[in-house]
């Protein structure tokens, strides 16, 4: 895992790529105000096709010691009538502090090491969209600060075949992280005086010949600013935000699965009292999915289940969740394009101080189409 | 046309291009109030220099099967203090369904296929703005779906030609085009429940030894969402969208004719009522040119004619347009440079109900600058 | 200077490259409410990690006599929750008048040619912010117009060697520059009918058989359009916009001097007539350093003193300044990798409308991580 040499031909230096998804979520729709902000902002009334990423990523190794990452969406929305304005994803540059690179520290935006599905690419998840009771850890999964990563040449290895074989690995985030960063998520400006502090480890056995088990627990905590809205009754927006999190992925060759669960405390939109307040958060997800590769073409149909009790410290009031999703479906791989389609049954109830009642059961045909370059 | 492979390097696969074109509008201008939201922020009062387009294009083909189109701007205006913001162009793709590729679907946002001057690229337009009445079709000429195109080898291999030539063709939107999309417009989040279909078909035909002449007829229907100002009488602000155009194109070696003319109904706002109600529209275009290549330096000059008589679905209460433009100009190709002057005679009144009476006069010379990448 | 032939690949022609840049900036801070808008927005209060640029650049030779320029920058912040928007930097291209390309027009977004710390890159300043009293003359340094440059071979070949080698020279913004610009700054739309005129003359002398002394002058002219605040009393906004500059640099080998003055006249705030008025202005900055160029490491210990009396046409009512800073600091240069670490001792006096009485002392510690690409 040493890098041998760098070319002085910038092109091969650099590899640029990336992956656009096109979704339309109207088929079979039970319910249209059945909605997520997190999740997809096409769901229900009035919706149409919609763009739900178009990336564009920049990376490779600028010397032996240094490589960088940048990745940019061109369909992130700043209203409804920009709809695909720029969003700076990635923007992080790695040191090695030896020379076989298992010791990095990690400076810029970049995904904070909690929860494998937040760290698995949005382009290799089965699900259109990530569970809300992880995802919910980080606005757009990542933050502002600086980790250290150390991983062993071995463990390196393994965790690039799982991303590069098709088995939909989460990547290098270190055997072991720990790391410092703002906290109020992806491009937000820290509010308050406070970073977060996170750390993780994980680790992926080789069971038998070839099959491989990654168990992972992680956890951070910190203090988070609130957006409350007009009618809230609380005027202090700062809460406390902790969390952890244990994660196991049995790669599927044929059979996997895929199980997180995280319990924590943190802001919480309280409708009795029509304040935000420190409540605990409880849940997770379980995937079972099965691989089929054929000569040109790969299947993988799945089953997940995620639950979620808690709040969502990035949105309004930190709005108050409480989530029941069952999704079916199957993926098909061909070449650079891929097609998801999935029936998902949902109950949700999420309610803020401007919509204190809001509980939608529902169930919708779902289908993305994704080409990668 | 078959690709026949496809390289593992990814910089001969993808190409990165794009033009940026710079104007200056002010000078012999008589009349300082005579704007056009549509064609360029920088007509009249208070105005300079002005970047109307810098964009960058990635395309390539990924696979054998599978071609990616990519292009976004800089120069999009948010708001007076954010002028240049990225606008995402295109982020399409095309899936073959045949190995000649004369089947495809393409996904994504991309040019809808109504009008020959919609589809031909800004970098190849004489005039530096488009026409009223074609243009109105769609915001930005784009939208978010999915359509089918069948173009025979024989003629994609002609439609190539026309652009290559630098005879300024519009490209391969198929010879036959269906799709269903938003409707709303590049950019912007569908508002309705009604998607929008529309169908097209254009055939270059060869004259004699090299003319080339190049007809077309297209036509899509679908329903509106408009943004209505607080005046207007009317609350439901969703109509009827229609329209049926016919394009002939005579490419210039070296005399050139290019005209098109569309009739359809939509929403237009209407001052006596104060109201925005459905109304018929009609108007087109006509264009003389003649292209003389010489050694190092091409020159076009140009003279265009337009009239259009309809509402602009996508301005504030689809505002309601009576236009005649004339415009006399020449193109001088160098290299990469390219530099246009052309006069501008225009009659305009367009309302809408903030500003109920509107009708300017005026004439001006326009010049712009573009370099090709 | 030449350029023999030009690629028909596209990746030879054209270079992509940046650098982005993390900050931490609450060390040591004595005083949180001391900030500077223009300098970084994560001064003070708050704040954390800041990522203050990410930059994508593209430039290259397009033909023998046609160079482009395209930058844009993936952290500027358009609100509080959108920090990291796209902010195109420079769209321009540069069309020689000659083969030796000592004559050029440049068209489009650039930095204007006032000032030598302007014009040096920021991946190359040692301070972390520019000096407020020159770069108070035109936001992001930068505007839109028409540029004529004239760089004599020999001349160009210096300049050039002072960037390339390291030296932190400002690159070949002509030994003799004009040119007619909007005058609004960087991605702002013109607001009046007045052009900005400047003009600048530099040269880079050889003294002895190394050292260059670079020595520069240069002025401007026009009419500036100031944002003023609702209890402005004044509502006329066009003020007088009129500077002249005298520039200074012994390049590093290893002792380096730079420094830079000047005076001129424009709109400043008054806050006993609670009015923007014409006021003169005054200001400058100078900085001794000391250049260790090891093996693998450079060091480079910096000592910058600033002063400015005066407004900033930009801000708010033309925020009225009064700025003394004393920087003290190290630049560490690893490979593509840079740390700046610097301690800034600062007195600022600044008001406006909504703020007349706002003086603020303090010091702090500032971190910042660079990576080039």
């Amino acid at each position: 895992q040493v890098v041998e040499s760098v070319s002085s031909k910038w092109f091969e230096n650099i590899r640029l790529g990336g992956y656009t998804q096109l979704r339309y979520n109207r088929l079979f729709e039970t319910n249209e105000d059945l909605t997520c902000e997190q999740c997809d902002k096409s769901l229900g009334k009035g919706k149409g096709f919609f763009l739900r990423r178009a990336r564009i990523r920049l990376a490779g190794n600028l010397s032996k010691r240094v490589y960088a990452y940048l990745q940019f969406d061109m369909a992130t929305a700043f209203s409804n009538s920009i709809q695909h304005g720029l969003g700076l994803k990635d923007a992080y540059f790695d040191l090695a502090l030896n020379d076989e690179r298992s010791h990095r520290i990690r400076f810029g935006q970049s995904k904070i090491p909690y929860g494998f599905e937040n760290m698995q690419s949005s382009s290799n998840r089965l699900a259109l969209d990530r569970n809300d009771a992880i995802n919910s850890a980080a606005k757009d999964e990542r933050d502002l600060g600086a980790f250290y990563y150390y991983t062993p040449v071995g463990i390196r290895k393994r965790l690039s075949f799982l991303t590069r074989s098709g088995l939909k690995g989460s990547g290098d985030y270190g055997m072991f992280g720990f790391g410092l960063y703002n906290g109020q998520g992806a491009g937000r400006i820290e509010q308050n005086d406070n970073l977060h502090v996170i750390a993780r480890f994980t680790y992926p056995f080789l069971v038998g010949e070839k099959q491989i088990i990654e168990a992972g627990i992680q956890g951070y905590k910190g203090k988070y600013s609130v957006s409350l809205s007009e009618v809230n009754e609380n005027r202090e927006n700062l809460f406390a935000d902790e969390r952890v999190a244990a994660s196991l992925t049995v790669y599927p060759q044929p059979f996997g699965f895929q199980g997180e669960y995280n319990i924590g405390k943190g802001p919480e939109y309280n409708a009795l009292t029509n304040r935000t307040e420190e409540q605990s958060l409880t849940g997770g997800y379980a995937q079972l999915m099965y691989r089929y590769a054929g000569d040109k073409h790969t299947f993988i149909p799945f089953l997940k289940y995620q639950y979620y009790d808690g709040g969502k410290k990035f949105e309004l009031d930190a709005r108050s969740y409480l989530v029941r999703q069952t999704e079916i479906g199957v993926e098909w791989q061909w070449d650079k394009f891929e097609l998801v389609g999935l029936y998902s049954f949902e109950d949700r109830n999420y309610v803020d101080g401007l919509k204190p009642v809001n509980h939608q059961v529902g169930s919708r045909f779902r289908l993305q189409a994704q080409f990668n370059y």
